[in-house]
């Protein structure tokens, strides 16, 4: 060993937060000042980003934030955590478990949509017009085969959450809260995946707030970062219910149901000639 | 298989949460009118309770939840976050990982202070004075050695956290927003605990988020829920921080330190004599 | 800060293995020596013990490991990891999400038998004939009316693990291996419990792991951590087919499928008059 | 809900095992055939490729699972774990957390040179000699300055797993128990490494072990669950340690240290000038 005392402790080096004898501070702020002055959402932004946003900004990531917190049992992130509240753990693991589902497939598009419109800006400023910036990034997308992140539902034909988040970034875009220039190629990707297939493909919840995020700043792996905040709200609220219910060890099926089978039928291991285990 | 298909349909039913084609209500309020007009604390509120809480309410909640996002890489929560996310793991993973150690003991002393709480109470309900019912319940801790969840740190001779959170519960009081019974009993077991050690044990963030949760109605299982939301969002801007900062693989220590080994020293595996492997 | 390198290094003093350049012992034993000439049994035992265990002794706890690899994909464990499969995260966060559901309930009854048979043996120590020991022992169950852990089964009226580890450990027992006394607790406890409900109330594979890892001097929170490592082997299987199948966010039940409501009816925002969101 | 109680239990359908009333099979073999003559990681093998491997084939398996069972605290996964185990959660839960950062970067390399080894054994396919096949392949490599998965080790200089595992494939690969050509390209990967380096870069476990699955036939995917199965071992038997030695919250350093705080200095929250919070 031959390290030093400071060494080991700069490896934890933070600017996030600082702690000390009595002192507890967000970023350089005294928590005794933020409790009670500042919101939920607003303590998010603090913390992943550095500064306090201002109070509009605050209100467009708070809509999003609360517009994922839930989308049913049907969902696998909420599903095993419901299933994991039955097992003998505490709500932490629960949650823990959900939150360990939001994976590139379940709870990445968000990220993806945000790189898409990333690009197609990167386009638009190397002097494409809006149009053919995205049309060319959509044409990648059709070349490779891949589905465009963001845009359309299997269940819903029009994701609810779409038209009042959309609302609100356009109306804080017209304010000058925000640019409003990854919602103008939102509804540009929107516009042609429609048009290019006769029937709408309306923008879902990972697309809309996509935009929102880009709008206000945040990284794109962020995108998932805050859907991880967001869904944890109803992750844990399926975890309680179960757990209020009381059930044991509960599968996904009723116990009246098992698992059809069909691997190699039954044979008995080689030299064993079936004799009594 | 002997299981019918509302059988296995029912076996997911659940209250929190409606969805279905273009449909995404929470505990019956559509989500599309919930964005943009009630916050995050709210929407934690309306799905864990089932209705959505006045204004004052949620503004109680909403300060427990933002004391408690943080306190740094030294807590384990903190810092598995960080090294997880330097393993090749998405955010998701991380914040998982940071969130499955808040287990009894890194993140249950809420739901034990609102337990105690909640005994304080009965014995005030059947017939005994605060103090002699505080007195009461202190003595068994002591008589099974017990420490007393919710006072005291090992960091702070005072918890910043304490003062605005007891002073916006003992203005909500004040106002009748909430009984204040709670917040009653809190400041007993702080004034004899101190007395009896001579010098102050103040309440900690959990105790005075416990008395808070109490005074709102909340299960003490909850106390750990709520917990759990809060710290995800330090969890989450710390791993981000790591994220950023590249770092591959981190270990506790910096790569010079290596872990002291005691236990058997070298030694040839019976039957090898020692012969290279 | 004021700890030294000596501090911060020694906090991860361990005497499970060393490493250094070129070194990797575990308890002593290099790991160039180990590779090719000890089981994954024998070095499951090694780890956790400290000790290499004789051929029969690591034999009985092969056969306890192979007997918990796997129940099917109605098991929390196997359906989490599964649906986790699906979402986008690795085969890594797929087992861990099997794993951490091997909970209180759903992985805990071995220990809890573990300790039953501790007690057991106790009032045996103390003076108590072996079915004085049991009826006192199950008396206190009956009391508090919980169920005896290791007994029964909610499939199987006998569990298929039963006879070839009760019978492996009769063997192990008559010669010699092991002492056999918590054996014949299990089987005495078998057989009140049987008697009282006048139907075989069997041994499950809790019950005889149990048995068995008491026989070969386990510590009983080793139950779960051995079941842990036992379902890790079938939680890895299933997540593997899984991800070879290729489905996206496989959620509890198929998507034709949704989960019930019953929770409060539509109803709009107070405030809002229903105005669209 | 359209679906019928067919399809919701053939959404669980699995070819891996088979449970039904006093029924466990695996792959078609009973339960209590398999008890007490089969290897675990015979029964690893049957699980995850469907059939019973050869005496020769297990035993190279086993040398490779028992290589990666531990590499000390230093490594996160086995860190995360021993503090998880100080936060009141149980074994499971610290495994889960060891295993949940066996990701990309800490458990990956493994995959990443089975891949490498496929795409040179590829090239072979197509007609180009080993050397040339290798070389093509590092020159790719080197042209996007990418490290190349299963050589180096910041620890050591000579991976002590690496000469008893080619050993034993050699070995093996001289007895027709395995082909031997991914040992081949392993061989000439590590040459030329070392002779452009001018010194050598052994191959390390992951790249040992990524040879020795693909000998074995196994899916690059898995070598990533076979580490996860393997590493288990020693998370479990590190939170154990822990666990017995009674810490509580146990951070990364001891609480003599506190991480240093880079983010900006204390400051006042807008609008409050810094009245008492």
């Amino acid at each position: 060993m031959s390290g030093t005392a400071e060494e080991a402790a700069g490896w934890w080096r933070t600017a996030v937060s600082e702690t000390g004898p009595d002192v507890i501070r967000f970023r350089g702020y005294p928590v005794e000042q933020l409790i009670g002055r500042v919101t939920l959402a607003q303590t998010v932004w603090l913390l992943l980003r550095g500064e306090l946003p201002a109070g509009p900004q605050a209100r467009l990531l708070e809509a999003a934030l609360v517009a994922a917190v839930d989308h049913g049992p049907q969902a696998p992130s909420i599903a095993a955590a419901r299933m994991a509240a039955t097992c003998g753990v505490g709500l932490n693991s629960a949650v823990a478990t959900g939150v360990g589902l939001l994976g590139d497939v379940h709870g990445g598009a968000g990220q993806q949509c945000m790189q898409l419109l990333e690009r197609v800006r990167g386009r638009q400023d190397g002097g494409a017009a809006l149009p053919d910036a995205v049309a060319a990034e959509l044409a990648a997308y059709r070349e490779r085969r891949a589905y465009v992140p963001g845009f359309g539902h299997r269940f819903h034909s029009r994701d609810p959450r779409r038209d009042p988040l959309v609302a609100m970034l356009a109306a804080a875009a017209a304010d000058g809260v925000v640019p409003g220039a990854h919602l103008a190629v939102l509804v540009e990707v929107e516009r042609q995946l429609g048009e290019r297939r006769g029937s709408p493909v309306p923008v879902n919840v990972d697309g809309v707030t996509a935009a929102l995020y880009c709008e206000l700043g945040f990284a794109p792996e962020l995108a998932r970062g805050l859907f991880v905040l967001a869904r944890s709200v109803g992750v844990l609220a399926h975890a309680w219910e179960e757990t209020q219910a009381g059930t044991r060890i509960k599968g996904p099926l009723p116990p009246s149901f098992s698992a059809p089978y069909d691997g190699p039928p039954l044979r008995d291991l080689p030299g064993t000639a079936g004799e009594p285990g």
